[in-house]
């Protein structure tokens, strides 16, 4: 098996410049790439390996103006619960802190106060170097085991240091990617420039425990453009919707998810909504292609594709049903074109389908149809590390994609081997 | 990490004989048990291992009453197609032909050919030794590779030689349930004795793609009771939706799950309904207990009771979402006692929940309450065999649990390693 890498391009996602209608994109920053943006990241002492674990992400105006996306777990880890009752009930942001080594999930009171206090402490040391903050308008993402109070010792002596080294420029920004790994391989970073003169930013952990709704994962999104909460927000759901939601690794959905998104205003620049629309969801795309070539244990990108579908919903259940299957998922891994797990798998998606008339394609070719083997489908040479599987239900005319991956040694290893 | 072998008593079904309410059970005997049936199996050659794929269960009377459940998978095999049909317009059969080596499933018209064949030649040789018998009285199961047509010519020269064959005694009911194995590394037999002198024997086979509605697994019932049809047909649904129906190993259905029950009437005793759903459920108990134990890949035996939730049917869905998580059977697989990731799967179970006040314990060893670990709580040993996890919801007072197993290397290559 081919150990597969983020920073590895793909077709879809190339790693160079890449242009869109209207903007070019690029892995080589993230979000401090568009102006007012400053970021940072250091070891703290939380993590016991001693790698980096604590970032810093501010944003120094003139706007302030942030949106938020959250997990739909009914179990909110502590940091959830803040960053969404400040974002959703202000609209703005001047700063989001990020840990990683622990979760604050599952922490009870303590952990609330936890996260409250370190919020408190940003301000703090902003307001202290100038930049007048209050706690509330201080957003906090943790991220690692579940369980375990957080070092607070560690964390606010970290806070202080990570203020007084904040540094602009574009390694301010990669430092910070590099601190909020977990079992993550590989930093995570994206930006887009806009020909009209503003930019988008990001930065993203993720690796494991990716969906139904978001992966595990923090993301935070930064953009110069001159817009509000309300069109940020419009943005932002519809590319989560469109991009990590649809991406689904192991049918997990975290305590921890959060997608935030900042606006400084500092290029002066206003784009129209479905401007910003289409660049916040290139950049979303782009990341969680990023996220799932870096998933644990993956040896195969997998999108599983369906269409024929009587509406977009059912041809996303259909796709889901069939990239979660566990039996789908070992075959794809070992390079096995068993179409008939595909089959078995479709056949229990509560969707309208001719079960007769199904027809499966695996890259392109062409392995079932009507619901029968085509001669040659079991010799379908899978061994590359990209695999595309297209299944026609035969009820309609909808389609819809989801990103996943397969199910390897390495993801059980990941996943078993010590607590995470 | 230890094998487990579904020969090995645990506590909940043990080998030798058990009693219950008025019967005696037992997995040394099977369908053969209860008086009026014969059985036999052999190798047809269907599969290239050249190990027995063929078997036939035969119904001598008097009566001929019987029920059948079957997947619900929308994707059916041809022989479901069929013995659904015969069963559910006829609710009698007088033989049942059941072989391994291949699913005929996704085959098309002529695989449903292949099936009516299959029915008219065991009606033909039955016929042709004195037994007068037309094909809508035999049933057809088939289990294997989907996707593949069956080499019908082993399988009509089986037909014939195990029709001549067919003896009658405890082996013949041995054979054939060595006959049904595909990935299975033992037989499933159960055999339970009423003492008001009633029998219920059973047979079945089945390792993998285990849920939601019942496992991939042919499960032949049999019973010596003076029953009719329709109380055949109550009790099986009872049973099954109680028994197999809350084992899921991995979230997959098959194409080809049928469960059948066949009444002899040979004992001329005549159950209560009450007596009679009694002793099916507690056979099919017995047998879900023999298919989890020898599910593909199984280290550990897990039992996922939800309790304090607000309906009987929300349990089972939260029980549901908890067994299929993949990061909690990583972790059981790994022994670890990883309490977050049984909240992180409850949380997005869409059913009744207070988020706060989760409790969580492993084998009887409270982890988590009101949704906060306990001291201690990660050095809880799970390094045995059997894991039993009980999970409080505190949001009403139903309960219900669903039998699961771990996630471990050796599901994943028995699942990549070839086509199965």
């Amino acid at each position: 098996m081919t150990e597969l890498s983020a920073a590895q391009p793909d077709s879809a996602t190339p790693d160079a410049w890449v242009s869109g209608p209207g903007y070019r994109l690029t892995r080589t920053q993230g979000v401090t790439a568009p102006a007012g943006f400053r970021a940072a990241g250091l070891a703290a002492g939380i993590k016991a390996s001693g790698k980096p674990d604590l970032a810093l992400v501010l944003n120094e105006g003139p706007e302030y103006a942030a949106a938020g996306v959250f997990t739909r777990n009914q179990v909110k880890a502590a940091p959830v619960k803040w960053s969404k009752q400040v974002v959703e009930s202000t609209g703005r942001l001047r700063a989001v802190v990020l840990n990683s080594g622990g979760a604050n999930a599952c922490t009870g009171p303590l952990g609330f106060q936890d996260t409250h206090a370190t919020a408190e402490a940003v301000a703090a040391q902003l307001s202290n170097w100038g930049t007048e903050t209050g706690a509330i308008e201080v957003a906090v993402c943790s991220t690692g085991l579940i369980g375990d109070r957080l070092p607070m010792d560690k964390v606010l002596a970290g806070v202080t240091e990570i203020v007084h080294d904040m540094g602009g420029g574009l390694s301010g920004g990669t430092d910070a990617a590099y601190a909020i790994m977990t079992t993550d391989t590989v930093p995570k970073q994206a930006a887009l420039h806009h020909d009209s003169g503003w930019n988008v930013g990001a930065m993203a952990k993720g690796a494991g425990m990716m969906a139904p709704s978001l992966a595990t994962m923090l993301v935070v999104l930064t953009t110069d453009a001159h817009v509000d909460a309300a069109a940020l927000d419009a943005a932002l759901r519809a590319a989560t919707a469109a991009t990590f939601d649809r991406l689904d690794i192991d049918g997990s959905t975290s305590t921890n998810d959060t997608v935030l998104l900042l606006s400084s205003g500092a290029s002066e620049k206003v784009p129209t909504q479905d401007q910003l629309d289409a660049a916040i969801r290139a950049v979303c795309d782009d990341i969680a292609a990023q996220l799932a070539a870096d998933a644990e244990g993956v040896t195969k990108r997998v999108t599983v594709t369906v269409g024929g579908a009587r509406s977009e919903d059912e041809a996303l259940v259909a796709a889901r049903t069939i990239a979660r299957d566990s039996l789908v998922k070992t075959a794809l891994f070992g390079s096995d074109p068993n179409w008939g797990r595909v089959l078995a798998a479709v056949g229990i998606a509560p969707v309208q389908m001719d079960p007769e008339r199904i027809s499966v394609s695996f890259n392109g070719y062409p392995v079932c149809v009507d619901s029968c083997g085509v001669p040659g489908a079991r010799e379908v040479d899978l061994s590359g590390a990209d695999i595309a599987i297209e299944v026609y239900l035969a009820a309609g005319d909808a389609r819809a994609s989801i990103r996943t991956t397969d199910l390897s040694h390495a993801y059980v290893e990941e996943n078993s081997a010590y607590s995470s």
